[in-house]
C-alpha cells in the first residue's frame, strides 16, 4: 500500500470497532462533515448539510462553539507565518503570557492575594497526572523534611545523654519495651523509634475525592475517577484513592482519621528528654470537581466544600480543584468553584482552555504550596508549544471581552436553558426526577424506568441503557446530540456554547416533551431506534 | 484584568521560572519567532531574522521539518472548511482509514500477517499508558480466567470425590500439610490451594524495560523510564517496572524466573485426582524502544532483542514496542524495529505522526491480544478528533509518496550526517567517544570530560552539566540547535528533518570542529558562554 489516504468501505474496521457496535444499537453512528457554533452537520440522502444541535459541546470544551471563527482565523495567521509549534527547552514568553493571563483571572476572581504558577500539559488528564506528581513530590520533600528533622533530634539526643549532660525517663524506654538504662538501651530505643518511622513513611499515599468523581483515564487520574468500570481493571496500576460520600458531614475526617500515620521523635528539654510525636503526610492530596460533569452534573455544597478545605488545612494536604470541565466561564464565573467561596491550592484547566481546536491543559499550583524542582523533572514534547500557547490567549482574550460578557452571557443563557429545563420536569413529573447545574453545565436525571409502559423503554432501563437509548432517540428522531454523563447514565448533559440561541432552544425542548411524552407512554410509540 | 493578553516585561515570571532560569545558565534561553523546514529563526538586534539550524527537532517530531507547506496548506484548509474537531462519540471514518493506513504500512514492513487494532490518544505518553493499561486488562482476563478454569477443577474434583468416583492420593495432601483423608480433608486442601492461589493473583503487576528506557513521564509510564531523577520521586504513585540490562544474555529470563507465580489445580484423570501447576501471568509487559532516545541513541541489538521475543512469547508477556520517537520514517524504515527483526505485539506511535502541527498518538495492538472491551472504558475528550487524524493522514501520505522517497530520504541524510560525524570523531578521538544511530536519529558521545585541560570545561564535566555546556555554545556561537539526550547527557542528539541540506550538516560540522578544538585546549579559549 503506497496510498495511505486509499481506505474504503469493506475493508476491516480498525479503529474501535466494538465502540462502533455499540454507538449503532443506540443510532448513536452518527458521521458530521462540518462544525460550526453550535451546531454538527450530517450528510443528508439528498447530498444536502442536515444540522444538528450540539448540547454535548465536546464534553465541555466548546464554550466559545465550534470553529469560532476568531479562533479558526487566528490559528490559520499562526500557521501562515510560520509560529514556531517544537521549540522545546527554549524561551516561551507567550507561555508566560498566558500564565499571567490566568493567574490574573483566577486571582481577580477569587480574591487570592499569592500567585500561582503554571504547569503545561496537553489535555485534562494530563493536568490531573501532572497535580498528582507534583503534590506527591511535595508530599515527599515534606516528609524526609521531617524524616531529617526527626534524625537530627536523635543524633542531639545521643550526643546529650553521652556527655552526661540529658537523661532519659524510664517510662520512654518502657513504651518502647526497651529495658532501661544499659549502656546501649538508649541506641536500642532509636534503632525501634527509626524502625516505626521509616515504616510509616513507606505507607502508600492516599488521594481523596468525592464519590461520583471523574478526573480522567489515564493510569494514574483513573484511580481517582470513581466509576468503578473505568477503575478496577487498572487498579494494580497506580496508587488509590478514597471517595469520600458527599454531605455526609464528619465522614472526611473519620477518613482522614484512619489514615494518620505518627512518627515520633526525641526533645531536650534541659536535661531531660522527652518523646514527641509528628504527623506525617500520607493523604497526597484531595481532588474534587466543583461540579462533577461525569457524575451526573452535581454540584458540590457549600458546607462540603468548606469541610474539605478545613480538613485539608489541618492536615496540611492540598486542595486540587478539577475545573477542567466547569471552568473557564461556563459557569458563569471564571471557576466554577468561586461561587463555593474555595480556595483551591492547585488548579487543573484544560477543554474549553483551547478553544475547540488547541489541546492544551494547565496545571496552576499556589505559589507557597510550589516546588520549583517540579520543573526540571516533569515535561512533555508535545506541551507548552507556541501554537496552543497563543490559541489559548485567542480564548481568554474573547472571554474577557467587553468586560466579560462571555461569562455573563453563560450565565444568562444557562437561567434559560435550566428554566426551560424545569418546564419541562414540572409536565413530566413522573418521568423526569431532577433538572440541575449552572449556567451551561445541566443535567437532567430520569426517574428510574424500568416500570416504564412500553415495554422497550422498561427493557433499555434495566439494562442501564435507558439514557443512550433517548439519546439516540434525540439524535434520530430530533438532531438533537447530547450523551448520558459517564458515570451516572440516567443523566443527560447539557453543556452548549455561549452561541445557543432561542431556536436552539426551543428545539430542545420539542425534542425534551415528545422523548418524555414517548416514555410515559402518551403515544405508545417507540423512540427512534437505529435502522439497521 | 480585561486585557489577557496585556502581559508586559518586568511582571512576574510564572511558567516554570526554574527552568528559565537553568535554560539561562547553560546560554540556551533562545527566544524563537519563526519556523520553517530545518530551521528556527531568532530576532537579531538590527531586527532581521537570524537562522539556526534544528538538530533537536522537536524531539523527534519533525521529520517532516518546521510547519511543512503542505501540512500547514491543509490544516488551513481544514479550518477554513469547518472540520468537526469535536465530534466524541460518534463515527470517524478518517480515524478508520487512518487506523488501516498504518496497519498496512506496518504490516508490509514487518510481513507481519494478523491486522493490528487502533487505539487513539494525544500524545506519547498517553499512549504508552494506554499500552500499560490494555496490557493490564489483558493480564487481569487472562488471570480471571484461569482462576475460573482452577476452581471449576475443585468444583470437578469435590464432586467426583464426594460421589466416590475418585481419591485424592495421601501424596497431595500430604504436600499441603492436612492430615488425610478424614472427612473434611479435601475442603481443607481446596482451601490451602485456593488462599495460595488467591495471594499469588494478587501479586502487583511488573513491566520490563531495558535500561536506560525513557516511555514518558505520566505517572505510570515514568515508571517504565529508567532516569531515577525523573521516576524516584513518584514511585509510590505507580505499578513498578524491572530494568533489564542490556546484553546481558540470561539476565531477562534470570528476572522472569524471579518473578513466576504458579496456581495448583487439581485434575482428575481417571479416579485418580493430581496437582496441576498453572503459570499465573505477573509480567504485563515488556516495554522498550528499538533505539532508545533519551538513553543516549542507543540501538538495542538484535541478539537482545530475540531474546526479548523468545523469553516473552514463553510467559506469554506483549511485547510493547514504544516508536513513538524512532518511528514514523525517521531511521530509514517507517518502524526502527523492522531491521532488529522485531515482531511487537503492540506498537505506540506518536511526535512525527502530528507533522510538526497536530498532538496525537496511536497505539496498535495485534488483533490476536486485542480486547476489544477496552474500547468502552478507555477514552480521551481530545483524542480521536478530526483535525489530528486527517493531519496524520496527511503525513502518511507525504511518507508514502513516490514510493516511499521520505524514508530512502531519511537513511540515505543518515548515512551522510554519520560519516560527518564520523569524520570528526576520527579527528578529535580524545574528545569523541562513539558517533551512533541510524536514519535521522544520530548521538554524538563524548569521552569524560572532567580532566579537561580548560578548567571551565573540567568543571561543568564534573557537575554532569557538559553536555549542556557543549549545546549552549554551539546555540550562541553557532547557531545550531541540539541537546542533549536527556538520561545520557554526555551524548548530543541529531534528529534533523528530511530536509537537511549539504549546507546545513557543513555548517553543523564546522560548529562540531570548534567545538571539539576547544575541549581538548587548542584555542585554550572559553566555550560561548551567556552574556549576563
Amino acid at each position: 500500500m503506497t496510498d495511505a489516504s486509499n481506505a474504503s468501505a469493506g475493508r476491516p474496521q480498525l479503529a474501535e470497532p466494538h465502540l462502533g457496535a455499540v454507538l449503532a444499537s443506540a443510532g448513536l453512528d452518527a458521521e458530521y462533515v462540518r462544525a460550526e457554533g453550535n451546531h454538527l452537520y450530517q450528510r443528508g440522502e439528498d447530498g444536502r448539510e442536515v444540522a444538528v444541535v450540539d448540547y454535548a459541546g465536546g464534553y465541555g470544551s466548546l464554550l466559545l462553539g465550534h470553529n469560532h471563527p476568531a479562533i479558526t482565523a487566528y490559528a490559520q495567521e499562526l500557521l501562515q507565518s510560520g509560529v514556531p509549534v517544537h521549540a522545546q527547552f527554549s524561551l516561551h514568553p507567550e507561555a508566560a503570557e498566558l500564565a499571567l493571563a490566568l493567574d490574573g483571572i483566577v486571582r481577580r476572581e477569587t480574591g487570592d492575594t499569592e500567585p500561582f504558577f503554571a504547569v503545561f500539559a496537553n489535555t485534562g488528564a494530563e493536568a490531573n497526572e501532572a497535580a498528582l506528581k507534583h503534590a506527591e513530590m511535595d508530599r515527599g520533600m515534606r516528609l524526609g523534611a521531617l524524616l531529617d528533622s526527626v534524625r537530627s533530634g536523635f543524633d542531639a539526643v545521643r550526643d546529650a545523654v553521652r556527655d552526661g549532660s540529658a537523661t532519659v525517663p524510664a517510662e520512654v524506654f518502657a513504651r518502647f519495651g526497651v529495658d532501661a538504662p544499659g549502656p546501649a538501651a538508649l541506641d536500642m530505643l532509636i534503632g525501634r523509634l527509626a524502625a516505626h518511622n521509616e515504616e510509616q513513611a513507606g505507607r502508600p499515599p492516599v488521594f481523596l475525592t468525592p464519590e461520583g468523581s471523574f478526573h480522567g483515564k489515564l493510569a494514574g487520574t483513573v484511580q481517582l475517577t470513581h466509576n468503578e468500570g473505568y477503575r478496577a481493571p487498572f487498579r494494580a496500576l497506580a496508587a488509590q484513592a478514597r471517595f469520600v460520600p458527599l454531605d455526609r458531614p464528619g465522614t472526611l475526617r473519620k477518613i482522614v482519621d484512619e489514615e494518620r500515620a505518627t512518627l515520633f521523635g526525641l526533645v531536650l528539654e534541659d536535661s531531660r528528654v522527652r518523646l514527641s510525636e509528628h504527623e506525617a503526610p500520607v493523604v497526597c492530596a484531595f481532588v474534587l470537581e466543583p461540579i462533577q460533569g461525569e457524575g451526573g452534573i452535581r454540584e458540590l455544597s457549600a458546607e462540603f466544600v468548606q469541610e474539605i478545605q478545613d480538613v485539608c488545612a489541618e492536615i496540611g494536604a492540598p486542595v486540587v480543584v478539577d475545573e477542567i470541565q466547569s471552568g473557564m466561564g461556563r459557569t458563569g464565573d471564571f471557576l466554577a468553584s468561586t461561587r463555593l467561596g474555595l480556595r483551591g491550592d492547585y488548579y487543573t484547566l484544560a477543554k474549553s482552555l483551547g478553544g475547540g481546536l488547541a489541546k492544551i491543559s494547565v496545571l496552576l499550583v499556589r505559589a507557597s504550596r510550589y516546588r520549583g524542582e517540579f520543573e526540571l523533572v516533569h515535561s512533555s514534547t508535545f506541551a507548552k508549544d507556541g501554537f496552543s500557547n497563543r490559541v489559548a490567549l485567542k480564548v481568554l482574550e474573547l472571554l474577557e471581552a467587553d468586560g466579560g460578557a462571555a461569562y455573563r452571557k453563560a450565565a444568562e443563557l444557562g437561567d434559560r436553558l435550566l428554566a426551560m429545563l424545569g418546564a419541562v420536569r414540572e409536565d413530566f413529573p413522573e418521568v423526569v426526577k431532577d433538572v440541575r447545574g449552572r449556567g451551561l453545565i445541566l443535567g437532567l436525571e430520569f426517574h428510574d424506568q424500568s416500570g416504564a409502559p412500553v415495554p422497550a423503554i422498561a427493557e433499555a432501563a434495566r439494562a442501564g441503557l435507558f439514557g443512550y437509548l433517548v439519546a439516540g432517540h434525540l439524535l434520530r428522531g430530533h438532531r438533537v446530540r447530547t450523551f448520558p454523563t459517564a458515570s451516572a447514565p440516567e443523566t443527560l448533559r447539557f453543556e452548549p456554547s455561549i452561541l445557543l440561541s432561542d431556536d436552539d432552544i426551543a428545539w430542545l425542548e420539542t425534542a425534551l416533551r415528545d422523548t418524555c411524552d414517548i416514555v410515559r407512554g402518551g403515544y405508545r410509540r417507540p423512540l427512534a431506534l437505529p435502522a439497521g
